[in-house]
């Protein structure tokens, strides 16, 4: 086993380096000054570029040919798999290309974030389509390594298994039932009263709140922590996870949501199996199931009338509230179900969430694949947000077809995951159902039943499988979105 | 100027990895949890080597010698001596000594966490021998190469320059009158009545005094911070500079004092040369340098009558304090001058602080030349503390001989800086006085002129010159230990 061995030491190194750019990447934005921020971006570059030497060490084919034939376990076999792929990844696009795409990206995220305030859509065009171009010169060379299509190519990176063949039908069969069904519950909620919150949430009261939550929900504070940051994120490593919120004094509704969704991250990533620890077995399957985590964690548990009773005596503990009633558990769960189509996709509920997300991925798939041209978004956009939510973006740049970071960055194939993600946890809680009362779970303040469930069937597996093959010895059966329309249905119909 | 360029890029990319090393080290000791220390110690461990393989690559010596002899300024000569000294300093040691070293430092440093506190010499001792004997071999090697005397050779690695011989004159000096200055003091402060302080001081309002002063003595918030560590430090890189205390929500007195000090080390950080910024010539001169800014900003300025009446309003608008006049300046100033031999170096004030650093250097030299072993230092040390200090520390290791960090990491040759720290900063003030009214700039709460002069004649020459032609240039002489006796004398006699 020398080989496997040589490149099991090798991906441990790398690791080694990938927790140093994770903790400092999380102080950038957790702790840095701003004027720390050139020469933190500059030895940050340095170190990309060590780690991608390391991951084009010339031995690896040599060691990859080699471990092939070597006598390994099935784990290993499967853990031999991962790092290939991984490396392959990496390997396959050219320098330059590489270099390129950077520039292009740095370029038009650093722009955006003027040109999205000032709703300038031609500004923005003008990098975009160098950003698409270079993304698409990217998806062609991964496409024909992998002999599928441009889009399926850039998807496989943060979906491996998924294909656009499966995506096409999953979201043509929540296109026929999902419009509908937003009309429905936004007419049944429009009788239902909400008793306002007061406006005076204290942010020391609002951290306390979190950590609350957190510490209900199994976060192991032994290895990891909380802290503020403008746009919330699970980083860090397995062994030190470091989640981030932001607070708004006048409303404790996102924040506290915010820490739930963080949370599942989070637990995911302590969760992983520490054996395999550095290997790329040993990580997160997909995004899709990495976001399947927060999701079950905010939508499947947070979300609940019963997870939102046990927060109730927090609530009136650490805030003074005039309304009566409004921290009761029925109210909190009606102010964390409202449904209501709007421009943005993160502040959607999720009913409405997979309408944002499946034109996102019809437009980024059509642009990979060069159906479309960078120039014909906004177009697609305006009439796709009116055939999916009834919502009109006409001219609205700011709040349409640039209100997101994903695409400066050239990251092409990353938005189905938050929906996959979503049907998944639904799958999950259905699964999980067979075995766990989670409603008893909650209600009794002890929520272990649910995550050994998590971590016996979610957590420790890793990368071990693939995603169909996880899924499917979890749930029985591989992704089935109607467990994610049921979970609808029942909870707001 | 190929071979010097070659030179100059290698040293910033090593900087960049180093900025990294320096972030999170600083995350180690101010924001880890203990679950993230096992992972963290071996990234940071296989970043170390990294940096070494850089430090020892090679093609250096090419560059090095085509270097010599290619036409540079003046400002790149002193840059090029000092890129080849920090170069020798590392190469000339053979990586077995390294590792084995590494091992026994680490082995003997986390035993003393528990021996000291059990008082443990003979425990101590065990593992104490073997740094001893690894450090001798370290400093004999060193010594050989630059034909010196072995303790000579370890010193010159924080203090370059300085040599036993002039330690010996300067700490003999010293010898003929702190003694009896000290009995002196201590008798005149005995008829002193000093109003106590209340004891309820919240870590709130002792962040918001720390900040305070360091927004007093020109701390640039835009490149650095405050946090909390058990051991404060003053950490990260010059463009971000992370600086920490500690609280005891007892008093207010330590960690006021301890965030001055710190803020003297960041302000040396922060205003040394951008345009050298990632190269040795760019860097702190000296260990003994570097505290000569945080002891300027705490002994020449912050315990200073005027500096405590600049803080004086602040206290009373945070605190609430029934004994009246406690926070007047006068009464500040007292508390913050109190003269006591003590037994623990960290805890004395700056009167007898040098006999500490006298008696560590005696001993040390002598271990280091091999004229003692590691046997032999309690009774030295007993009997040194009778002599210097009056104070009876026999069979006491724990607040004797075993008190300090800084041997069970084979540091030695560090503890002279302490105290050239002290004389340099005593220099410095009496130099600045000939063009700067230093209490008029605090009585007026502006203190830039002071920072000014600093900034020109110690921050921006960084490792430019020599510390003789540095310290020369900024006061007309070398090292002259009669303005810290002087200084000594005006503020306690």
């Amino acid at each position: 086993m020398k080989n496997y061995e040589n490149l099991k030491k090798h991906f441990v190194k790398i690791s080694r380096f990938n927790h140093l750019a994770s903790i400092c990447s999380w102080d950038q934005a957790a702790m840095m000054p701003a004027g720390g921020n050139a020469a933190r971006s500059e030895a940050m570059a340095e170190l990309a570029l060590h780690v991608h030497d390391l991951q084009n060490k010339t031995e690896l084919v040599d060691w990859y040919a080699g471990a092939e034939s070597e006598d390994l376990s099935a784990e290993q076999k499967a853990s031999l798999v991962e790092m290939k792929r991984v490396w392959e990844d990496d390997k396959i696009i050219p320098a330059e290309l590489v270099e390129a795409k950077s520039l292009a990206n740095s370029k038009c995220e650093h722009a955006w974030r003027t040109q999205r305030g000032e709703n300038d859509w031609a500004g923005f065009l003008g990098n975009f389509t160098e950003v698409v171009n270079l993304s698409q010169q990217e998806a062609k060379i991964r496409a024909e390594h992998a002999g599928s299509s441009a889009y399926d190519a850039m998807l496989s990176l943060y979906e491996p298994g998924t294909t656009t063949a499966s995506l096409d039908a999953l979201f043509a069969d929540v296109k026929t039932w999902l419009p509908d069904m937003v009309m429905e519950i936004s007419e049944k909620q429009k009788s239902e009263a909400l008793i306002k919150f007061g406006s005076d949430f204290p942010i020391d009261a609002q951290k306390k709140l979190g950590l609350k939550a957190m510490d209900l929900l199994g976060f192991d504070f032994e290895h990891g922590r909380l802290d503020v940051s403008v746009h919330p994120f699970c980083g860090g490593v397995p062994t030190d996870v470091r989640i981030t919120t932001r607070y708004d004094e006048s409303e404790f509704v996102s924040a506290m949501m915010g820490v739930i969704h963080e949370t599942g991250h989070a637990c995911y990533e302590q969760g992983l199996p520490q054996h395999l620890a550095g290997l790329p077995a040993g990580m997160a399957r997909s995004m899709g199931i990495h976001e399947s985590q927060s999701l079950f964690f905010e939508m499947q548990v947070g979300r609940s009338q019963e997870f939102l009773g046990l927060m109730s005596p927090m609530l009136s503990d650490l805030f003074a509230e005039t309304n009566a009633g409004a921290f009761g558990a029925d109210n909190l769960a009606k102010a964390y179900t409202r449904v209501k189509p709007g421009h943005i996709r993160v502040d959607a509920d999720e009913a409405t969430y997979p309408a944002h997300i499946i034109l996102r991925y019809e437009i980024e798939r059509d642009l990979m694949n060069g159906v479309i041209e960078a120039k014909d978004v906004p177009e697609l956009w305006a009439q796709k947000m009116q055939e999916y939510l009834g919502v009109d973006t006409k001219g609205n740049y700011k709040d349409g077809c640039i209100q997101d970071i994903h695409w400066t960055m050239g990251a092409f194939g990353y938005f189905p995951s938050y929906t996959l993600g979503a049907m998944y946890a639904a799958q999950f809680k259905a699964a999980m159902l067979k075995s766990v009362d989670v409603n008893a779970a909650i209600n009794a303040g002890d929520l272990s039943p649910i995550f050994d469930w998590l971590r016996t069937n979610i957590w420790q597996k890793a990368s071990i499988f693939s995603t169909d093959d996880l899924v499917t010895q979890a749930t029985g059966e591989t992704l089935n979105a109607a467990y994610f329309k049921a979970h609808l249905q029942a909870r707001y119909l």
